[in-house]
């Protein structure tokens, strides 16, 4: 049921007077619930829990912790239709992609459950003493990862689910030991609350500590703010605008003690067509990237916004023939009114550039917060030198660029800024011959997708989701899979410290079976 | 041979007109070479030189990158006296210091080379495809890390060969695939050039690109400043003050492109000393810890600035033990007149702050740039609202806190700034007793220690040489060790990437037989 309070801990909690609305896009009309805010105590408050809980929720075991994550899961599931309804309500999508999303969110919460379960993923090393080694004895010294301290997560606006209350960033963090603030997303308070009530009830019945997760309603940014600058907040997700992650990173780096943000902001994922796929398979590309772009109303951080090629016959008919796929598509509502003003926005910003050309642009009428795809062209050397056609049209819109030769589409590669993909379309032995074009491609990336579509973020061990600045602000970390646990973690050394004291991941038996690196070498055994 | 001049990549260059000289602090006097500090024209031609041998470098095979550091290991070898003479005359330091440095340099080069010709530290994983899954089939994702790009090392004034021009960073770089731009460190500049010969040397050896090690001339900040700057720099590693380090940290959070700084700064070393423990061996730790405050006169990062224990006869009778021991070390000679004046500085600011005693001041004269050791106690209540206590006293210098009991203790600890290091001295049943202080000071260092000295930074893989702020910028990385590479690669995923146009790591017949996690388990067996 949802109430439009916050969870201080376990505790609903509604203190302060500054309320709010969500918002049904194809309805056009705001939702019944209202929210309230939370204020400056309440936000204190869920630190000062989340401090506490962290001294003793960081000595949990990975077993406990398992339940936990799997508890959460089924608490999510168990709110069902409610969950589903209030979804779709609050973001205009339809129920097929409310439960595929649920699904996503419930096999990340498993597989971290599975992780911390089975132990390995601490990254146990152990060197032994030597006692008479010369010069100086060699100390026992012992190292494995330990959580960071209380992380804030920011929800996302396109990914309710997923990327919000019990995303991805949620579960990595609780994974590594770490309690959670989450600063709900203002378009999707409802389904925010709804599965912050089944992490409550999870933590309660699995006996996690009181603050071991908090819900904070907020319209505006005075609540990030303040949870960003606070002393006891050591971690920080987010997924959304370079504006908004930005602005946090700063924050965030200004403090005293700054703190690591991981943002996971825009993309324009690049796609570089090489002449002979293009060739051989131009129709079936372009329908697959009428879809590609449309997918989801565009509303993904991996939505093909640049397409590059280099200038002939087939580029040409491919964007004759992409224009004729996309306006066959039925357009789709956004998000939020929100979300189609900022689209109509930027991409009137972009289509008014000078020496581009729109190619496609669904001209029917289309109902109030549905958005009309849209594609352009232009000269590479227009877009080198256009900065302003860099910048990512959140929503259903490409920009296909004609470059005058290799060269200068390398040339264009090395000028972008840092995105989350990259794709190439080629012939097998064109992408040998281009082999320049990958290798600079692959630099300014975090993935490479070989004759296939960017949209579709698999999770997966071997899924990098992030990528050089702007794509995200750390591109060191994955914010997907289960490797994204590695943004919550320390390393931490013990010297010489009795076994019957060490945590078991470390102790000499080896009671957990874990994989450890033994003087060197990787193993199971014991010592 | 010592010319003066910069690397800019295998050119000797000295095109500035600001020149300086090194001092040697022994025989208080300038030593002779002029050293010319780099033009903005030089760092910008050495960050353009990077940036291009970059594009080629990081496709060279682990095995390539092995000889190019076992070479450096042993063209460093071969600078033999020389170099040695040229460190002491630099530093003050004895030539048994100078030769133990130089084998800890080369020994991590040697590890590095070691690590990067088996080729597991890539991370490599891979999800193979599942082309029938339902509702959408399962791509092909593999990953592995890949270098940042050009890095900067700074210098470190305390270990001119293990910390600076081919100290830790720098092989760590180098192993990772990134050129390497070193802002030498003024105090050494000789040594610093000679290192660059060495290492140049062994590039040119072994055909690596032109421009993959730079070493630039400084004696103020405006070359730190513009290099952490350039667009084309990707990292930094730095170690040294924290005001230092805050500043360039600052520099590189304010960029449009904000880079990670690695910063490894002051730390006062925490070390509590349990009452049993105390009774014990009492006079055996007074020993001990005279010894290790006054190694290389205190000019450690992990030199023991503050010790923590109740108040009582034990503590008393260790106060009184360790002015009696500490005295009768002689004095030694700081790195340079700077490093002296800062001592003293901060010394008499710590010494004349309220209800402080100086229980042990080594009063004999002393030889010019000779430090003279220091030991003071205070009340707990004193320590815990005097801020200024808290600082690092970079020398032969130690605070001993006398707390009221166990809980003040757990409130000093849990207030103190992050830590490289945190030592508990205790029995073992002891240990086990003051559990909430070793869970507190575990949270605020890096590394804990079991009845040590926390000097002594073994190399070795279970290392963590780091630790949250101020210790270090980012406490997710340790900057001792093989595991110390990770701060220069980012994960990077290829999907459906075609097997013959994947790097050799992630290529189904696994050609290198490293270590790979498949579909989730870890095996260095084929596809």
């Amino acid at each position: 049921m949802i109430t439009g309070k916050n969870y201080i801990g376990n505790n609903l909690s509604s203190r302060g007077n500054k309320t709010y609305k969500t918002f049904n896009p194809l309805l056009n009309i705001e939702n019944e619930h209202i929210y309230t805010e939370a204020t400056s105590e309440e936000i204190n408050n869920a630190v000062d829990l989340a401090i506490e809980a962290f001294k003793t929720y960081r000595t949990y075991s990975g077993k406990q912790k398992a339940v936990f994550l799997n508890t959460i899961a089924d608490e999510i599931l168990d709110l069902d239709d409610e969950l589903i309804k209030t979804y779709c309500s609050e973001t205009g999508l339809p129920e097929g992609r409310a439960k595929g999303e649920r699904g996503r969110t419930i096999g990340q919460l498993r597989s971290f459950a599975e992780l911390v379960a089975e132990g390995s993923w601490v990254e146990a090393s152990i060197d032994t003493a030597i006692p008479d080694r010369e010069p100086a004895p060699k100390p026992n010294l012992r190292k494995m990862s330990i959580p960071l301290g209380p992380v804030v997560v920011f929800g996302a606006s396109n990914f309710p689910l997923a990327y919000s209350t019990a995303g991805g960033d949620t579960a990595a963090a609780l994974t590594a030991g770490c309690p959670v603030i989450v600063k709900s997303h203002p378009m999707h308070a409802g389904t925010g609350e709804l599965v912050a009530s089944a992490i409550v009830k999870a933590a309660q019945k699995t006996g996690m500590p009181k603050g071991i997760f908090s819900n904070l309603n907020s319209s505006g940014i005075e609540v990030g703010e303040q949870l960003v600058k606070h002393h006891g907040v050591k971690a920080v997700g987010f997924t959304g605008s370079i504006r908004g992650g930005r602005a946090l990173y700063d924050l965030a780096a200004q403090r005293d003690e700054p703190i690591p943000v991981f943002a996971e902001m825009g993309s324009i994922n690049p796609v570089v067509m090489l002449p002979e796929a293009l060739q051989n398979r131009n129709e079936s590309l372009a329908k697959t990237y009428a879809s590609s772009i449309t997918l989801g109303t565009g509303q993904f951080c991996t939505n093909p916004g640049l397409i590059l090629g280099i200038k002939g016959e087939e580029l040409s008919a491919f964007i004759q023939n992409l224009s004729n796929e996309i306006v066959k598509i039925e357009p789709s509502c956004m998000l939020h009114p929100n979300i189609i003003d900022a689209y109509e926005n930027n991409k009137q910003k972009a289509i008014t550039q000078q020496n581009i050309s729109v190619v496609a642009d669904y001209d029917s009428d289309v109902k109030t917060n549905y958005a009309r795809q849209t594609v352009t062209t232009v000269k590479g050397e227009i877009f080198l030198n256009n900065p302003t056609l860099h910048q990512e049209v959140f929503g259903p819109y490409s920009i296909v660029v004609q470059c005058e030769d290799a060269n200068q589409l390398e040339q264009i590669i090395t000028k972008l800024e840092g995105q989350l993909t990259g794709t190439l379309i080629a012939e097998n032995e064109e992408a040998l011959k281009y082999s320049k074009i990958v290798s600079a491609l692959q630099n300014r990336v975090g993935r490479l997708i070989y004759n296939g579509v960017p949209t579709g973020v698999e999770v997966c061990p071997s899924m990098t989701h992030g990528g050089p600045y702007p794509a995200s602000t750390d591109s060191r970390f994955t914010a997907v899979g289960i490797h994204s646990i590695k943004r919550w973690v320390r390393p931490f050394s013990f010297q010489d410290w009795p076994n019957a004291l060490l945590p078991e991941e470390l102790k000499n038996e080896n009671p957990l079976g874990i994989i450890r690196l033994v003087n060197g070498k990787q193993t199971s055994e014991k010592i």
